[in-house]
């Protein structure tokens, strides 16, 4: 049957109705007094969302163009920057910073681990004449399932004066983020994750120290600019042609947001992650991230039993049971699968994965209830 | 009555119903076989509509993202860039290239005019030591209706040994463009103009000359970055997650435009543009463009008549009779309003247009009739 199919991949996310909806409305003019009202709620609800009082930029890209944003907005060639790598996606900050001409620094961490907050405290105390300008790092690890602790991050990060740069690609709209209060400098996020919209908006808020920072950059980015896109937040519009279509998407996605509440929210993906783990480990699986403080809300990475492989796994999950899980990425491909709760996804959903997992496990010749485990 | 809006601005322009219920779609996985098949016909078809062999990039952004893209992946700051402005969007050329630290020289026509080829073969010729190494120019001005003789202005640039970097967003699918035949070295587009879909998709394709000019690059952008969407194209997928939803909807429509073929494409526009031009004129308009030779075949800017203002004008089609049309741009605000007739477009859209300005203009005192000329 065609059309059945359901992602569990960590983006693009299932897309609820009203959304896909509004997707295929013709597009509004974007000088028309009747979209800037709506972009003057979605910019509302973006502060809300990311729980800051500053502006969040909208930007017309994938979530790796507000990374390209912060970093040729903020930083000069020659400028140092420190980047806290845990996986595939909190490695991209390096290598943005590197093309920009920064000098960068990288501290690795094992995948499948979160940065410890004792060697970045042990870092920063060295640098006594403080050389380093920014810190990068992510907080959910997509391509390993872990999720770093930014609150404290954040803290040892502005007690030692450099700006915090942060990847919330996969955590704003799933997992608590308080902008302001944990004093994050910068941070982006993309629309086909908690946004449950489709891939192509990406989003972006700074301090105003950061700010500061910015009036500084020599050559920043024309498109991304920080400048060209405060003015347009004011004036409810947007420097260039923004994706009409996916703003009109996503302010229905942003009410539907509002009603469930950011705590409503934020229980259920880590209910849903809760689901995921017990269901995995009950059938005798091993998880890739065994700790339960630093595995993700939103994204589970699993080894495959001993004798099936990865490929098996996600094919027979797509051929028979119309469910696209994701592979490992870099040195992990064929080592893991991922499996995705984020955004519009139900317990029902977990279940269905879950229960799906198992008949295909099954038809590979693995027996779950012979290696059950009680949990 | 609602949702009975008709787009006469030069976008984002009308989307057929092929291309929206597209974008209603679940979106698909950016990394499965399914939109892999999707993306290389896309990219097959785009080349066919940029008249070239090279590859075609698609970037999910605006078009003035494949801007930046241009300057961004090939000058470096210090490089001498030659800017060819007759309006406001082949000014921006010179905004970016400046503001990536490039030495700017700006050749200014009158806003309503073309580029004379004359002046620059004349300052072409006066550098005999070749210092500059771009020159950036537009194909279609849409804040005029100025349409450039890229044919002829690419061939003294080549002459000179300058890459040519051109604005094509409003001309490719529009108007005729022979990318390789006229030795075009870069040129832009953006989906919501001839491509009839919503905005968020921007497209650029480059010479083999332009791409060792690329290779000289000294801190590319990373998001816009040549070489990752080259190795992409070759594996039929993008390098970050793209708006799957919108080039699922660009199929839709390029399949339309293969149905119609090229020379149907640009004798519907040109057509369009002499309907709309006469009408204009047996109504005893004042056409901003007079001559016919340069006079843009996808927008058409119009003098009110005297006595009634641009906004009554506008306001009168939009809340009466549903249309929306652009007012003047930066100094020809409220000094000329335009038309746009690009993309999908027919025949009896400019006749209803033509009516509805009829129309409007009598209930704003001025009588059409009266002033008719022949034509």
């Amino acid at each position: 049957m065609k059309d059945k199919q359901f992602l569990m991949i960590p983006g693009p996310t299932p897309v609820p109705e009203r959304a896909l909806l509004a997707m295929a409305r013709h597009p509004l003019g974007h000088r028309s007094s009747e979209f800037s009202a709506i972009i003057q709620e979605v910019y509302q609800d973006l502060k809300w969302l990311f729980q800051t009082g500053e502006d969040v930029f909208i930007y017309t890209s994938s979530g790796t163009g507000a990374m390209e944003a912060a970093i040729f907005n903020l930083v000069n060639p020659g400028d140092k920057v420190l980047s806290l790598v845990i996986g595939n996606f909190s490695e991209r900050w390096a290598k943005i910073a590197g093309m920009r001409g920064a000098e960068v620094e990288k501290i690795n961490f094992d995948w499948g681990q979160a940065v410890d907050p004792d060697i970045l405290r042990e870092r920063l105390d060295q640098d006594i004449n403080k050389e380093i300008k920014f810190v990068t790092l992510i907080h959910n690890e997509t391509s390993t399932g872990v999720t770093n602790d930014v609150q404290t991050l954040a803290k040892i990060i502005r007690e030692h004066g450099a700006l915090s740069i942060v990847d919330g690609v996969t955590s704003i709209g799933a997992i608590p983020v308080k902008t302001d209060e944990w004093g994050i400098d910068v941070i982006v996020s993309g629309s086909q994750k908690g946004f449950m919209i489709p891939p192509g908006l990406a989003f972006l808020t700074c301090s105003p120290k950061a700010w500061k920072v910015y009036e500084n950059c020599k050559n920043p980015s024309f498109y991304f600019n920080f400048g060209a896109y405060k003015k347009s937040v004011a004036e409810n519009t947007t420097p260039y042609t923004p994706n009409v279509s996916l703003i009109v998407a996503l302010r229905e996605s942003l009410n539907m947001m509002k009603e469930e509440g950011l705590d409503g929210i934020y229980c259920r993906h880590a209910k849903l992650a809760r689901m995921m783990r017990a269901g995995i480990r009950s059938m005798g699986l091993k998880l890739f991230v065994e700790d339960d403080n630093t595995a993700s809300s939103v994204i589970t990475a699993i080894y495959p039993p001993e004798g099936i492989s990865v490929p098996d796994i996600r094919k027979t999950l797509n051929k028979d049971y119309d469910i696209v899980v994701a592979n490992g990425q870099a040195k992990l491909k064929d080592k893991i699968f991922r499996m995705g709760h984020l955004g519009y996804v139900s317990e029902r959903d977990v279940i269905t994965a879950l229960g799906a997992l198992e008949a295909s496990l099954a038809k590979l010749g693995y027996d779950a209830k012979k290696q059950a485990v009680s949990i």
